[in-house]
């Protein structure tokens, strides 16, 4: 069986069949109970290929997730031992809905590290990962049909979130140094002009899932500007400000203005994905409705978590931890690069990035990424093609490859295994030409 | 100051004053924003007393809390423990979107205890908890103006969930067999003249979340064949069906029913809420969307929560730990009703549950439970005033006690001090008439 036979079929085993049958019977009935907004719900392109990538010999630089050796883990067992035994009673039950005040008070320290100086807990909400955050920002503002912009590419994540909502999704070209205001500008105009409501800005700036690629620091200023001038919301999602490379991070769209800026923040880099905790800082005009549509979908995020990470915060040296995984996922961007140039064929280019988890492949225009992905799993190495990335049904000549949770050798050799790929897809749109 | 003013006033430090003005500035600007959903979306009338019913010396009978004080705290913490240095390199990672199979498993076979014996793994969604399912629920669902049916009282947290999703949620109102079938026809014929789209059965047939009443075995037969013939799919949201105080658990309406039931569980009350918990068990045919509306909303449920209830479940007596906690309930449940037998005026009559948290009391009608809530607090004992639990705004004449968190001397002492208000109120109506 090929890897797409894989990836397309579903096989069930005999006995289900009976099952199977009853649910095709029932299918059409119930086919008429879903929302329009169940319509587009979809499966994650980078789920697509979660369950291949684990194959064993697979070289995975699919997934974004982070390194977690360096992490103490026989320390943090007896952190979490004691948080059960000494304050068990508070950890296992219900909580508030807006998270502990405590872990707030830390996360405005964490916001200060990235630059976010006049933070107050009271305007943070707790939120399972920042996920969460994105679902309850689309839900509180975004009708049908209302738009909201973003940067072509993003990440995939919320554009799925977006979508759900029957969100008009329009996203805008980056450059190197990120979003232009100018573009930016032009394409409210003419949404505008068309008679269309914007309500949301949503924005990576720093080290965008997947390009890469930051927004400049006089791009910031500007983009605020322009978004307050036509009353845009600007949803600033930071999970990697603090994995700069080198010098301190840039400070976020946040820093200097709290009425313009919905901030969204992320354990799951700087610590662990696991304990699924993220945050919001929310203008406080908004904080109130943000806050009860937060409660509303999960009632409270989950006190033991969120005791794990307050004590990771306050007795770990948790900014040691950072200059340490940051050193290596600059070594293994470093390998990339290196690959990169040194098995990629003419036609082919990418971004240099200053921090994050991911570089972004450009191919010649008319090679689409889509069908290589099959390929590249016969040949053991998975990537995420560039079209799950855009809100546009277009085929793509990007892609992208994580270099967070694979070893420098994996990553070379990963490259190795991908580069024949590449060049005969390349040589074969030449061809074509 | 009053309670009254306590719960109505909001105190702002001076310091913050500056930031209060620059936020009623900007407030106009971005209410444009919103959507139309989140006007719908609102306070928890249980959350109104949260902060309240921590005051110490207070007799809190508001909070449906778990019973947390006989699971083994410092065994959980080994195993925590055990988890986090063993395997802390799975538990804190990011997961599948579709829970772990190996408490996938284990959730089939406390569905098992439950009276369900045909649940498939392959079916289960883990979700963060329950309440998360009834959020995805409505979002797959429900469109604008859709109906939702539930019974009269319901869940608050439902009723918050489907207006958030700009439902019309129409309550059918019980009698002490639970929903009555004939009534749910009349009401659904009624709103299929009127040209509505009825989607959901919202119910909590066992131990009903406020009213303790539990829907009799017969009707549940009764009111699965109606929803089929009507093509509603129901979600019957179980979390207290394992606190049966005497005898088995009675089947749940999914029981031989894997097609017409979208089945809710919950690890709050039989292990602790603080893990954030819950599933849902899929009809195959929906199981995809659903699966995926989960998955958008927080990528996964947490590794680390779901294997600490995965050990709990396989190396724990978690059944037996049941088999103790419900006897705790039936001995609180019954302090209760004796102290309420003891204790309440002629003119009040309330609900004998079978199992559950809640005692659900009924005072002669004209009586708005609502402003006795004040003057409670003032005495120095909390409930929820049964308007929370209808999606009406009339005033109501009911109220719900818990008695699962609380001793029973609190019991007697907080129902020594409720009944000379309910007195108060009841005889002040009668001077009325």
């Amino acid at each position: 069986m090929t890897s797409q036979d894989e990836l397309e079929s579903t096989q069930l085993p005999a006995e289900t069949e009976a099952a199977l049958e009853r649910a095709v019977e029932s299918a059409h009935r119930h086919e008429l109970l879903f929302s329009e907004r169940a319509a587009n719900i979809k499966q994650s392109a980078v789920r697509d290929v979660f369950d291949i990538s684990i194959r064993p010999g697979l070289v995975s630089l699919a997934g974004g997730s982070p390194y977690l050796k360096s992490l103490p883990l026989d320390d943090l067992g007896r952190t979490a031992e004691r948080i059960i035994a000494e304050h068990g009673l508070e950890a296992l039950q219900y909580g508030g809905g807006q998270g502990m005040e405590r872990l707030r008070q830390q996360i405005c320290d964490v916001m200060a590290a990235e630059g976010i100086l006049d933070a107050d807990p009271a305007d943070v909400v707790v939120t399972t990962g920042s996920q969460s955050a994105q679902d309850v920002a689309a839900k509180v503002f975004c009708d049908p049909g209302d738009v909201v912009l973003c940067e072509d590419p993003t990440y995939v994540g919320a554009l799925n979130t977006f979508e759900a909502y029957q969100v008009d999704v329009q996203a805008i070209e980056m450059d190197e140094e990120g979003l232009d205001p100018h573009r930016l500008e032009q394409r409210i105009k003419q949404l505008l002009s068309e008679g269309r409501r914007i309500k949301l800005l949503y924005t990576i700036p720093s080290f965008n899932n997947p390009s890469g690629i930051t927004m400049a620091a006089e791009r910031r200023q500007r983009i605020v500007e322009i978004c307050r001038e036509n009353n845009i919301l600007i949803v600033e999602d930071n999970p990697y400000g603090l994995l700069r490379f080198d010098g301190n991070p840039l400070p976020p769209m946040r820093a200097g203005h709290p009425d313009d800026v919905l901030y969204l923040g992320s354990f799951s880099k700087i610590f662990a994905p696991g304990v699924r905790l993220g945050w919001a800082l929310v203008p406080r005009h908004l904080h109130r409705r943000f806050y009860l549509a937060c409660e509303a979908v999960v009632l409270c995020p989950s006190p033991l978590t969120q005791m794990l990470v307050s004590a990771y915060l306050a007795e770990y040296d948790w900014q040691g931890h950072l200059v340490k995984t940051r050193e290596l996922y600059s070594e293994r961007c470093a390998s990339m690069l290196s690959a990169l140039g040194q098995h990629l064929p003419d036609g082919a280019s990418w971004t240099r990035p200053d921090g994050g988890f991911f570089v972004w492949v450009t191919l010649p225009q008319g090679v689409d990424t889509y069908p290589l992905l099959y390929q590249a799993i016969d040949a053991g190495v998975v990537f995420i093609p560039g079209a799950a990335f855009t809100p546009s049904d277009e085929p793509s000549n990007k892609l992208r490859l994580a270099f967070s949770a694979v070893s420098p050798e994996e990553i070379e050799e990963g490259i190795r295994r991908l580069a024949p790929i590449l060049r005969a897809a390349i040589e074969e749109r030449s061809s074509r030409n």
